[in-house]
Protein backbone atom coordinates (compact mmCIF):
# COMPACT_ATOMS: atom_id res chain seq x y z
CA UNK A 1 0.00 0.00 0.00
CA UNK A 2 1.32 3.15 -0.51
CA UNK A 3 1.36 6.40 1.89
CA UNK A 4 -1.17 7.83 -0.44
CA UNK A 5 -3.09 5.24 -0.32
CA UNK A 6 -2.98 4.34 3.53
CA UNK A 7 -3.81 8.19 3.87
CA UNK A 8 -6.68 7.68 2.05
CA UNK A 9 -7.82 4.76 3.83
CA UNK A 10 -7.87 6.14 7.13
CA UNK A 11 -9.40 9.33 5.99
CA UNK A 12 -12.39 7.29 4.94
CA UNK A 13 -12.20 4.77 8.41
CA UNK A 14 -12.64 8.41 9.81
CA UNK A 15 -15.19 9.41 7.90
CA UNK A 16 -17.45 6.26 8.29
CA UNK A 17 -17.39 6.18 12.01
CA UNK A 18 -17.99 9.74 12.83
CA UNK A 19 -21.33 9.18 10.45
CA UNK A 20 -22.42 6.78 12.65
CA UNK A 21 -22.03 8.72 15.77
CA UNK A 22 -25.15 10.56 16.77
CA UNK A 23 -23.64 13.49 17.84
CA UNK A 24 -20.27 13.85 15.59
CA UNK A 25 -19.24 17.34 17.17
CA UNK A 26 -16.76 17.25 19.47
CA UNK A 27 -17.69 18.06 23.85
CA UNK A 28 -15.53 18.59 26.34
CA UNK A 29 -16.00 18.55 29.80
CA UNK A 30 -14.10 21.10 32.97
CA UNK A 31 -15.19 24.78 32.11
CA UNK A 32 -12.82 27.14 29.88
CA UNK A 33 -13.08 25.69 26.70
CA UNK A 34 -16.59 26.02 25.02
CA UNK A 35 -15.56 25.89 21.69
CA UNK A 36 -15.05 22.78 20.12
CA UNK A 37 -13.74 21.90 16.63
CA UNK A 38 -13.59 25.56 15.53
CA UNK A 39 -11.39 25.33 12.98
CA UNK A 40 -13.03 24.80 9.34
CA UNK A 41 -11.57 22.89 6.89
CA UNK A 42 -11.63 25.30 4.07
CA UNK A 43 -10.36 28.33 6.02
CA UNK A 44 -7.07 29.78 6.23
CA UNK A 45 -7.70 31.19 9.47
CA UNK A 46 -6.62 34.78 8.42
CA UNK A 47 -9.99 35.99 7.02
CA UNK A 48 -11.16 38.80 9.34
CA UNK A 49 -14.55 39.08 7.77
CA UNK A 50 -17.60 36.44 9.11
CA UNK A 51 -17.11 33.17 7.67
CA UNK A 52 -21.08 31.75 7.84
CA UNK A 53 -19.71 28.42 6.77
CA UNK A 54 -17.70 28.12 9.86
CA UNK A 55 -19.57 29.66 12.58
CA UNK A 56 -22.95 27.41 11.34
CA UNK A 57 -20.72 24.70 12.11
CA UNK A 58 -19.04 25.75 15.19
CA UNK A 59 -22.73 27.00 16.46
CA UNK A 60 -23.87 23.33 15.24
CA UNK A 61 -21.26 21.92 17.09
CA UNK A 62 -22.56 23.21 20.42
CA UNK A 63 -20.63 26.19 20.96
CA UNK A 64 -21.95 28.08 23.63
CA UNK A 65 -19.37 31.44 23.36
CA UNK A 66 -19.82 31.57 20.13
CA UNK A 67 -23.05 33.68 18.19
CA UNK A 68 -23.49 33.58 14.19
CA UNK A 69 -22.27 37.06 14.00
CA UNK A 70 -18.83 36.64 15.83
CA UNK A 71 -16.32 38.05 13.68
CA UNK A 72 -13.38 34.76 12.11
CA UNK A 73 -10.98 36.64 14.32
CA UNK A 74 -12.40 36.34 17.61
CA UNK A 75 -13.64 32.90 16.90
CA UNK A 76 -10.13 31.95 15.96
CA UNK A 77 -8.11 33.90 19.01
CA UNK A 78 -9.62 31.09 20.91
CA UNK A 79 -7.49 28.50 18.72
CA UNK A 80 -5.15 28.82 22.09
CA UNK A 81 -7.76 27.57 24.06
CA UNK A 82 -8.04 24.46 22.79
CA UNK A 83 -3.92 23.88 23.28
CA UNK A 84 -2.85 22.09 26.35
CA UNK A 85 0.95 24.35 25.95
CA UNK A 86 3.29 21.03 27.21
CA UNK A 87 7.11 20.66 28.26
CA UNK A 88 7.63 17.13 29.59
CA UNK A 89 11.03 16.50 28.70
CA UNK A 90 13.33 15.49 31.46
CA UNK A 91 15.94 17.64 30.90
CA UNK A 92 13.74 21.07 31.00
CA UNK A 93 15.03 23.60 32.74
CA UNK A 94 13.98 26.04 34.95
CA UNK A 95 14.26 28.75 32.95
CA UNK A 96 12.88 26.52 30.02
CA UNK A 97 9.13 26.15 32.49
CA UNK A 98 9.57 29.93 32.90
CA UNK A 99 9.75 30.63 29.51
CA UNK A 100 6.11 28.13 29.06
CA UNK A 101 4.38 30.07 31.31
CA UNK A 102 5.39 33.08 29.79
CA UNK A 103 4.16 32.14 26.65
CA UNK A 104 0.67 30.85 27.88
CA UNK A 105 0.03 33.76 29.81
CA UNK A 106 0.61 35.41 26.19
CA UNK A 107 -1.48 33.62 24.70
CA UNK A 108 -3.65 32.52 27.32
CA UNK A 109 -3.76 28.61 26.53
CA UNK A 110 -5.96 26.14 28.20
CA UNK A 111 -3.37 24.91 30.32
CA UNK A 112 0.09 24.83 31.15
CA UNK A 113 1.59 20.94 31.23
CA UNK A 114 4.58 19.73 33.12
CA UNK A 115 5.95 17.00 35.14
CA UNK A 116 4.96 17.16 38.96
CA UNK A 117 7.97 18.32 39.74
CA UNK A 118 7.69 21.67 38.41
CA UNK A 119 4.38 22.34 39.62
CA UNK A 120 4.31 24.47 42.76
CA UNK A 121 6.52 26.46 40.54
CA UNK A 122 3.73 26.94 37.33
CA UNK A 123 1.46 27.07 39.64
CA UNK A 124 3.39 30.22 41.07
CA UNK A 125 3.96 31.76 37.67
CA UNK A 126 0.33 31.26 36.48
CA UNK A 127 -1.27 33.14 39.81
CA UNK A 128 -3.99 35.21 38.08
CA UNK A 129 -3.89 33.97 34.89
CA UNK A 130 -7.08 31.88 33.10
CA UNK A 131 -4.55 29.57 32.63
CA UNK A 132 -4.83 26.28 34.30
CA UNK A 133 -2.25 24.03 35.97
CA UNK A 134 -2.01 20.52 34.23
CA UNK A 135 -0.12 18.27 35.22
CA UNK A 136 0.81 13.91 34.50
CA UNK A 137 0.41 11.28 36.59
CA UNK A 138 2.10 7.47 36.28
CA UNK A 139 3.44 8.69 33.08
CA UNK A 140 4.73 7.83 30.76
CA UNK A 141 4.58 4.24 31.23
CA UNK A 142 1.33 3.61 33.09
CA UNK A 143 2.93 0.84 34.98
CA UNK A 144 2.95 2.37 38.55
CA UNK A 145 0.38 1.32 41.53
CA UNK A 146 -3.02 2.56 41.61
CA UNK A 147 -1.69 4.00 44.96
CA UNK A 148 0.80 5.85 43.51
CA UNK A 149 -0.91 7.43 40.90
CA UNK A 150 -3.25 8.77 43.69
CA UNK A 151 -1.02 10.11 45.87
CA UNK A 152 0.84 11.91 42.59
CA UNK A 153 -2.28 13.15 41.28
CA UNK A 154 -3.35 14.55 45.32
CA UNK A 155 0.10 15.73 45.71
CA UNK A 156 -0.14 17.68 42.60
CA UNK A 157 -3.64 19.22 43.25
CA UNK A 158 -2.05 20.16 46.64
CA UNK A 159 0.74 21.97 44.89
CA UNK A 160 -2.12 23.97 42.74
CA UNK A 161 -2.69 21.54 39.46
CA UNK A 162 -6.34 21.46 38.54
CA UNK A 163 -5.45 18.88 35.60
CA UNK A 164 -4.42 15.48 35.72
CA UNK A 165 -3.33 13.25 32.63
CA UNK A 166 -2.30 10.34 33.49
CA UNK A 167 -1.75 7.12 31.99
CA UNK A 168 -3.47 4.15 32.23
CA UNK A 169 -2.08 1.20 33.10
CA UNK A 170 -1.30 -0.22 29.43
CA UNK A 171 0.42 -3.82 30.56
CA UNK A 172 -2.72 -4.65 32.70
CA UNK A 173 -4.92 -3.78 29.37
CA UNK A 174 -2.35 -5.61 27.52
CA UNK A 175 -2.82 -8.75 29.48
CA UNK A 176 -6.27 -8.31 29.48
CA UNK A 177 -7.07 -7.56 32.81
CA UNK A 178 -9.58 -4.61 31.89
CA UNK A 179 -10.82 -4.69 35.71
CA UNK A 180 -7.26 -3.88 37.36
CA UNK A 181 -6.97 -0.85 34.17
CA UNK A 182 -10.42 0.69 35.68
CA UNK A 183 -10.35 -0.09 39.36
CA UNK A 184 -6.84 1.84 38.01
CA UNK A 185 -8.68 5.15 36.59
CA UNK A 186 -11.37 5.17 39.10
CA UNK A 187 -9.23 5.53 41.99
CA UNK A 188 -7.58 8.40 40.50
CA UNK A 189 -10.63 9.68 38.80
CA UNK A 190 -11.65 10.23 42.36
CA UNK A 191 -9.13 12.06 43.67
CA UNK A 192 -8.49 14.37 41.32
CA UNK A 193 -12.88 15.57 41.53
CA UNK A 194 -12.20 15.32 45.43
CA UNK A 195 -9.69 17.63 45.00
CA UNK A 196 -11.50 19.57 42.45
CA UNK A 197 -9.52 18.96 39.38
CA UNK A 198 -10.04 17.03 36.29
CA UNK A 199 -8.84 13.94 34.84
CA UNK A 200 -7.63 13.16 31.62
CA UNK A 201 -6.69 9.26 30.80
CA UNK A 202 -3.91 8.66 28.31
CA UNK A 203 -4.38 5.24 26.16
CA UNK A 204 -0.57 5.91 24.37
CA UNK A 205 -2.61 4.43 21.65
CA UNK A 206 0.63 3.34 19.55
CA UNK A 207 0.79 0.40 22.08
CA UNK A 208 -2.71 -0.44 21.45
CA UNK A 209 -4.75 -2.37 18.48
CA UNK A 210 -8.31 -0.80 18.04
CA UNK A 211 -9.88 -3.11 20.14
CA UNK A 212 -8.06 -2.67 23.39
CA UNK A 213 -8.57 1.94 22.14
CA UNK A 214 -12.41 0.91 22.21
CA UNK A 215 -12.15 -1.02 25.16
CA UNK A 216 -9.63 1.72 27.11
CA UNK A 217 -12.48 4.67 26.49
CA UNK A 218 -15.25 2.74 27.46
CA UNK A 219 -13.37 1.80 30.34
CA UNK A 220 -12.34 5.58 31.26
CA UNK A 221 -15.88 6.44 30.50
CA UNK A 222 -17.07 3.85 33.09
CA UNK A 223 -14.87 5.42 36.03
CA UNK A 224 -15.99 8.92 35.16
CA UNK A 225 -12.60 10.32 33.40
CA UNK A 226 -13.31 13.72 31.99
CA UNK A 227 -11.00 12.99 29.15
CA UNK A 228 -9.47 10.75 27.04
CA UNK A 229 -6.16 11.34 25.45
CA UNK A 230 -4.30 9.67 23.21
CA UNK A 231 -0.20 9.57 23.37
CA UNK A 232 2.44 10.56 26.18
CA UNK A 233 5.03 12.08 23.39
CA UNK A 234 7.24 9.27 24.18
CA UNK A 235 5.98 6.20 22.69
CA UNK A 236 7.21 5.54 19.01
CA UNK A 237 4.16 7.16 17.53
CA UNK A 238 1.43 10.14 18.88
CA UNK A 239 -1.98 11.02 17.80
CA UNK A 240 -3.34 10.60 14.50
CA UNK A 241 -6.49 11.65 13.15
CA UNK A 242 -8.09 7.84 12.47
CA UNK A 243 -7.63 7.06 16.29
CA UNK A 244 -9.38 10.40 17.66
CA UNK A 245 -11.74 10.07 15.45
CA UNK A 246 -12.66 6.10 17.28
CA UNK A 247 -11.90 7.71 20.56
CA UNK A 248 -14.64 10.40 19.82
CA UNK A 249 -16.75 7.90 18.27
CA UNK A 250 -16.58 5.22 21.38
CA UNK A 251 -16.71 7.92 23.72
CA UNK A 252 -19.53 10.10 22.62
CA UNK A 253 -19.58 13.64 22.45
CA UNK A 254 -20.13 14.42 26.65
CA UNK A 255 -15.79 13.55 27.02
CA UNK A 256 -13.13 15.48 25.67
CA UNK A 257 -11.13 13.95 23.72
CA UNK A 258 -7.27 15.20 23.82
CA UNK A 259 -5.03 14.72 20.84
CA UNK A 260 -1.20 14.64 21.80
CA UNK A 261 1.97 13.33 20.66
CA UNK A 262 3.49 15.11 17.23
CA UNK A 263 1.23 17.50 16.56
CA UNK A 264 3.52 20.09 15.47
CA UNK A 265 1.54 22.51 12.94
CA UNK A 266 -1.55 24.35 12.57
CA UNK A 267 -2.55 21.84 9.92
CA UNK A 268 -1.84 18.58 12.24
CA UNK A 269 -4.36 20.69 14.50
CA UNK A 270 -6.71 20.81 11.92
CA UNK A 271 -7.23 17.34 11.04
CA UNK A 272 -7.65 16.32 15.03
CA UNK A 273 -10.08 18.97 15.69
CA UNK A 274 -12.02 17.71 12.41
CA UNK A 275 -11.32 14.59 13.45
CA UNK A 276 -13.10 15.05 16.78
CA UNK A 277 -10.41 16.46 19.21
CA UNK A 278 -11.62 18.96 21.76
CA UNK A 279 -7.83 19.62 23.19
CA UNK A 280 -4.60 19.38 21.81
CA UNK A 281 -1.69 18.73 23.38
CA UNK A 282 1.57 20.52 21.75
CA UNK A 283 5.00 21.63 22.49
CA UNK A 284 5.24 23.88 19.59
CA UNK A 285 1.68 25.90 20.37
CA UNK A 286 3.03 29.41 19.66
CA UNK A 287 4.25 28.23 16.10
CA UNK A 288 0.91 26.78 15.57
CA UNK A 289 -0.53 30.12 16.58
CA UNK A 290 1.96 31.80 14.39
CA UNK A 291 0.79 29.56 11.18
CA UNK A 292 -3.11 29.98 12.04
CA UNK A 293 -2.04 33.99 11.94
CA UNK A 294 -2.80 33.99 15.37
CA UNK A 295 0.54 35.52 16.68
CA UNK B 1 36.93 12.33 12.47
CA UNK B 2 35.98 9.01 11.42
CA UNK B 3 34.36 6.35 13.68
CA UNK B 4 37.35 4.01 14.24
CA UNK B 5 39.33 7.28 15.37
CA UNK B 6 36.41 8.25 17.76
CA UNK B 7 36.28 4.75 19.40
CA UNK B 8 40.23 5.03 19.66
CA UNK B 9 39.84 8.02 22.02
CA UNK B 10 37.36 6.97 23.87
CA UNK B 11 39.38 3.34 24.90
CA UNK B 12 42.44 5.82 25.55
CA UNK B 13 40.48 8.41 27.82
CA UNK B 14 38.49 5.43 29.20
CA UNK B 15 42.42 3.76 29.76
CA UNK B 16 43.98 7.27 31.10
CA UNK B 17 40.77 7.99 33.37
CA UNK B 18 41.07 4.35 34.97
CA UNK B 19 45.12 4.54 35.49
CA UNK B 20 44.43 7.44 38.02
CA UNK B 21 42.09 5.76 40.17
CA UNK B 22 43.89 4.44 43.21
CA UNK B 23 41.98 1.05 43.30
CA UNK B 24 40.48 1.19 39.52
CA UNK B 25 38.96 -2.71 39.84
CA UNK B 26 35.74 -2.61 40.09
CA UNK B 27 33.29 -2.99 43.40
CA UNK B 28 29.79 -3.13 44.68
CA UNK B 29 27.62 -3.05 47.54
CA UNK B 30 24.97 -5.28 48.67
CA UNK B 31 25.80 -8.81 48.81
CA UNK B 32 25.12 -11.68 46.25
CA UNK B 33 27.29 -9.83 43.44
CA UNK B 34 31.34 -10.62 44.31
CA UNK B 35 32.82 -11.02 41.26
CA UNK B 36 33.51 -8.36 39.79
CA UNK B 37 34.85 -7.07 36.14
CA UNK B 38 35.17 -11.16 35.80
CA UNK B 39 35.27 -11.64 32.35
CA UNK B 40 38.93 -11.72 30.41
CA UNK B 41 39.35 -9.49 26.99
CA UNK B 42 41.04 -12.51 25.27
CA UNK B 43 38.71 -15.88 26.76
CA UNK B 44 35.84 -17.06 24.38
CA UNK B 45 34.03 -18.06 27.19
CA UNK B 46 33.67 -22.14 26.67
CA UNK B 47 37.02 -23.30 27.48
CA UNK B 48 36.51 -25.84 30.41
CA UNK B 49 40.12 -25.87 32.12
CA UNK B 50 41.09 -23.05 34.58
CA UNK B 51 42.55 -20.25 32.11
CA UNK B 52 45.36 -19.10 34.81
CA UNK B 53 45.20 -15.29 33.05
CA UNK B 54 41.63 -14.53 34.07
CA UNK B 55 41.64 -16.37 37.61
CA UNK B 56 44.92 -13.77 38.24
CA UNK B 57 42.93 -11.37 37.00
CA UNK B 58 39.46 -11.86 39.13
CA UNK B 59 41.67 -12.04 42.24
CA UNK B 60 43.49 -8.94 41.75
CA UNK B 61 40.34 -7.23 41.28
CA UNK B 62 38.74 -8.55 44.74
CA UNK B 63 37.14 -11.15 43.67
CA UNK B 64 36.39 -12.85 47.28
CA UNK B 65 34.26 -16.06 46.20
CA UNK B 66 36.53 -17.75 43.48
CA UNK B 67 40.23 -18.85 44.49
CA UNK B 68 43.52 -19.26 42.37
CA UNK B 69 41.94 -23.02 41.05
CA UNK B 70 38.65 -22.18 40.13
CA UNK B 71 37.65 -23.63 36.92
CA UNK B 72 36.75 -21.41 34.45
CA UNK B 73 33.32 -22.77 33.88
CA UNK B 74 32.62 -22.15 37.45
CA UNK B 75 33.65 -18.27 37.20
CA UNK B 76 31.80 -17.96 34.11
CA UNK B 77 28.47 -18.97 35.67
CA UNK B 78 28.70 -16.18 37.54
CA UNK B 79 28.47 -14.12 34.62
CA UNK B 80 24.51 -14.02 34.87
CA UNK B 81 25.27 -12.48 38.65
CA UNK B 82 26.21 -9.72 37.27
CA UNK B 83 23.17 -9.03 35.85
CA UNK B 84 19.71 -7.21 36.35
CA UNK B 85 16.94 -9.20 33.96
CA UNK B 86 15.14 -6.51 33.32
CA UNK B 87 11.31 -5.58 31.36
CA UNK B 88 10.25 -1.97 31.50
CA UNK B 89 8.30 -1.60 28.61
CA UNK B 90 4.94 -0.19 29.27
CA UNK B 91 3.43 -2.71 26.87
CA UNK B 92 4.88 -5.95 28.70
CA UNK B 93 2.15 -8.03 29.98
CA UNK B 94 2.28 -10.72 33.14
CA UNK B 95 2.80 -13.91 30.59
CA UNK B 96 6.49 -11.55 29.44
CA UNK B 97 6.78 -10.85 33.26
CA UNK B 98 6.40 -14.47 34.58
CA UNK B 99 8.87 -15.92 31.80
CA UNK B 100 11.27 -13.65 32.54
CA UNK B 101 11.00 -14.59 36.04
CA UNK B 102 11.27 -17.82 34.97
CA UNK B 103 14.34 -17.51 33.08
CA UNK B 104 15.93 -15.24 35.79
CA UNK B 105 15.25 -18.18 38.22
CA UNK B 106 17.30 -20.95 35.50
CA UNK B 107 19.96 -18.77 35.24
CA UNK B 108 20.15 -17.06 38.30
CA UNK B 109 20.30 -13.29 37.11
CA UNK B 110 21.44 -10.94 40.19
CA UNK B 111 17.86 -9.33 39.85
CA UNK B 112 14.23 -8.92 37.78
CA UNK B 113 13.72 -5.50 37.48
CA UNK B 114 10.35 -4.54 36.88
CA UNK B 115 8.38 -1.07 36.89
CA UNK B 116 6.63 -0.58 40.32
CA UNK B 117 3.03 -2.32 39.18
CA UNK B 118 4.82 -5.47 38.60
CA UNK B 119 6.86 -6.14 42.13
CA UNK B 120 4.12 -8.05 43.87
CA UNK B 121 3.83 -10.81 41.14
CA UNK B 122 7.60 -10.93 40.76
CA UNK B 123 7.90 -11.30 45.06
CA UNK B 124 5.99 -13.93 44.27
CA UNK B 125 7.72 -15.84 41.27
CA UNK B 126 10.94 -15.49 42.69
CA UNK B 127 10.07 -16.56 46.34
CA UNK B 128 12.93 -18.71 47.39
CA UNK B 129 15.36 -18.01 44.79
CA UNK B 130 18.12 -15.93 45.58
CA UNK B 131 17.40 -13.63 42.42
CA UNK B 132 16.56 -10.15 43.78
CA UNK B 133 13.18 -7.95 43.22
CA UNK B 134 14.21 -4.36 41.76
CA UNK B 135 12.20 -2.10 40.50
CA UNK B 136 12.21 1.61 39.09
CA UNK B 137 10.89 5.07 40.66
CA UNK B 138 10.52 8.37 39.44
CA UNK B 139 10.74 6.74 36.07
CA UNK B 140 12.00 7.25 33.55
CA UNK B 141 11.53 10.87 33.26
CA UNK B 142 13.06 11.63 37.06
CA UNK B 143 11.18 14.72 37.59
CA UNK B 144 8.22 13.38 40.09
CA UNK B 145 8.67 14.93 43.64
CA UNK B 146 10.65 13.74 45.94
CA UNK B 147 7.93 12.77 48.24
CA UNK B 148 6.32 10.68 45.47
CA UNK B 149 9.65 8.84 44.50
CA UNK B 150 10.10 7.96 47.96
CA UNK B 151 6.40 6.90 48.50
CA UNK B 152 6.85 4.70 45.08
CA UNK B 153 10.33 3.66 47.16
CA UNK B 154 8.52 2.52 50.30
CA UNK B 155 5.11 0.92 48.78
CA UNK B 156 7.85 -1.50 46.51
CA UNK B 157 10.13 -2.57 49.46
CA UNK B 158 6.94 -3.55 51.05
CA UNK B 159 5.98 -5.68 47.96
CA UNK B 160 9.10 -6.95 48.04
CA UNK B 161 11.95 -5.23 46.13
CA UNK B 162 15.27 -5.36 47.74
CA UNK B 163 16.34 -2.93 44.83
CA UNK B 164 15.40 0.25 43.69
CA UNK B 165 16.87 1.92 40.64
CA UNK B 166 15.71 5.73 40.71
CA UNK B 167 16.07 8.35 38.31
CA UNK B 168 17.71 11.84 39.42
CA UNK B 169 16.14 14.91 39.30
CA UNK B 170 17.32 15.94 35.88
CA UNK B 171 16.03 18.62 34.99
CA UNK B 172 17.03 20.41 38.52
CA UNK B 173 20.69 18.91 37.86
CA UNK B 174 20.44 20.96 34.10
CA UNK B 175 19.12 24.35 35.81
CA UNK B 176 22.47 23.64 38.37
CA UNK B 177 20.12 23.17 41.54
CA UNK B 178 22.47 20.41 42.65
CA UNK B 179 20.98 20.81 46.43
CA UNK B 180 17.61 19.28 45.10
CA UNK B 181 19.41 17.00 43.35
CA UNK B 182 21.28 15.86 46.35
CA UNK B 183 18.40 16.02 48.91
CA UNK B 184 16.07 14.20 46.48
CA UNK B 185 18.41 10.65 46.35
CA UNK B 186 19.26 11.22 50.20
CA UNK B 187 15.27 11.01 50.93
CA UNK B 188 14.68 8.08 48.48
CA UNK B 189 18.25 6.38 50.00
CA UNK B 190 17.39 6.49 53.75
CA UNK B 191 13.97 5.15 52.20
CA UNK B 192 15.46 2.48 50.58
CA UNK B 193 18.37 1.51 53.53
CA UNK B 194 14.90 2.12 56.28
CA UNK B 195 13.42 -0.81 54.06
CA UNK B 196 16.45 -3.32 53.76
CA UNK B 197 16.80 -1.96 50.05
CA UNK B 198 19.83 -0.68 48.31
CA UNK B 199 19.46 2.16 45.76
CA UNK B 200 21.05 2.76 41.95
CA UNK B 201 20.77 6.16 41.01
CA UNK B 202 20.44 6.74 37.44
CA UNK B 203 21.88 9.77 35.97
CA UNK B 204 20.40 9.42 32.27
CA UNK B 205 24.08 10.30 30.74
CA UNK B 206 22.69 10.56 27.26
CA UNK B 207 21.28 14.15 28.68
CA UNK B 208 24.36 15.36 30.62
CA UNK B 209 27.40 16.71 29.70
CA UNK B 210 30.45 15.38 31.56
CA UNK B 211 30.83 17.56 34.43
CA UNK B 212 27.42 17.16 35.00
CA UNK B 213 27.95 13.00 35.18
CA UNK B 214 30.90 14.08 37.49
CA UNK B 215 28.59 16.22 39.66
CA UNK B 216 25.70 13.27 39.54
CA UNK B 217 28.08 11.02 40.82
CA UNK B 218 29.53 12.95 43.67
CA UNK B 219 25.91 13.66 44.90
CA UNK B 220 24.84 10.59 44.62
CA UNK B 221 28.07 9.16 46.80
CA UNK B 222 27.09 12.09 49.10
CA UNK B 223 23.78 11.11 49.64
CA UNK B 224 24.31 7.15 50.34
CA UNK B 225 23.65 5.84 46.87
CA UNK B 226 24.82 2.31 46.53
CA UNK B 227 25.09 2.34 42.87
CA UNK B 228 25.47 4.74 40.26
CA UNK B 229 23.50 3.66 36.89
CA UNK B 230 24.07 5.02 33.58
CA UNK B 231 20.87 4.70 31.59
CA UNK B 232 16.76 4.14 31.74
CA UNK B 233 17.35 3.05 28.35
CA UNK B 234 14.20 4.92 27.54
CA UNK B 235 16.30 8.36 26.06
CA UNK B 236 18.42 8.83 22.93
CA UNK B 237 20.88 6.73 24.13
CA UNK B 238 22.20 4.17 26.64
CA UNK B 239 25.61 2.97 28.41
CA UNK B 240 28.70 3.72 26.79
CA UNK B 241 32.48 2.82 28.06
CA UNK B 242 33.64 5.88 28.42
CA UNK B 243 30.54 6.62 30.62
CA UNK B 244 31.45 3.83 32.83
CA UNK B 245 34.63 4.69 32.66
CA UNK B 246 34.56 8.56 34.14
CA UNK B 247 31.58 7.45 36.69
CA UNK B 248 33.54 4.41 38.32
CA UNK B 249 36.63 7.07 38.21
CA UNK B 250 34.53 9.85 40.10
CA UNK B 251 32.46 7.61 43.14
CA UNK B 252 36.03 5.22 43.37
CA UNK B 253 35.76 1.48 44.37
CA UNK B 254 33.69 1.65 46.93
CA UNK B 255 29.99 1.98 45.18
CA UNK B 256 28.27 -0.04 42.72
CA UNK B 257 28.47 1.16 39.25
CA UNK B 258 25.10 -0.33 36.78
CA UNK B 259 25.83 0.10 33.04
CA UNK B 260 22.46 -0.41 31.32
CA UNK B 261 20.92 0.95 27.91
CA UNK B 262 21.44 -1.10 24.90
CA UNK B 263 23.76 -3.76 26.16
CA UNK B 264 22.34 -6.47 23.66
CA UNK B 265 25.72 -8.74 23.30
CA UNK B 266 28.32 -10.37 25.01
CA UNK B 267 30.85 -8.18 23.38
CA UNK B 268 28.63 -4.93 25.29
CA UNK B 269 29.15 -6.75 28.98
CA UNK B 270 32.67 -7.09 28.28
CA UNK B 271 32.76 -3.88 27.01
CA UNK B 272 30.91 -2.33 30.05
CA UNK B 273 32.56 -4.82 32.86
CA UNK B 274 36.30 -3.71 31.80
CA UNK B 275 35.72 0.34 31.86
CA UNK B 276 34.39 -0.58 35.74
CA UNK B 277 31.02 -1.44 35.71
CA UNK B 278 30.05 -4.16 38.16
CA UNK B 279 26.43 -4.84 37.36
CA UNK B 280 25.08 -4.61 33.98
CA UNK B 281 21.15 -4.17 33.04
CA UNK B 282 19.87 -5.78 30.28
CA UNK B 283 16.51 -7.17 28.16
CA UNK B 284 19.04 -9.59 26.30
CA UNK B 285 20.73 -11.24 29.15
CA UNK B 286 19.81 -14.68 28.16
CA UNK B 287 20.60 -14.36 24.61
CA UNK B 288 23.94 -12.72 26.09
CA UNK B 289 24.65 -16.11 28.13
CA UNK B 290 24.30 -17.85 25.01
CA UNK B 291 26.58 -15.93 23.53
CA UNK B 292 29.43 -16.64 26.45
CA UNK B 293 28.31 -20.38 26.02
CA UNK B 294 26.85 -20.33 29.06
CA UNK B 295 23.31 -21.15 27.90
Amino acid sequence: MTEAELEQLVAQIAEEILSRVPAAAPAQRGEGLNIPSLVCPDCTGRCAQTCEKKTKEIVAAGACRVSASEKLTRIDSSLSSLIDHTILRPDATEADVRKICAEARKYVFASVCVNPYWVPLVARELRGSPVKVCTVVGFPLGATTTANKCAEAAEAIAHGATEVDMVLNVGALKSGDLPTVEADIRAVAETCHRGGAILKVILETALLDDQQKVAACQASKRAGADFVKTSTGFAKAGATAADIALMRATVGPHIGVKASGGIRSYDDLKAMAAAGASRIGASASVQILEQAGQK
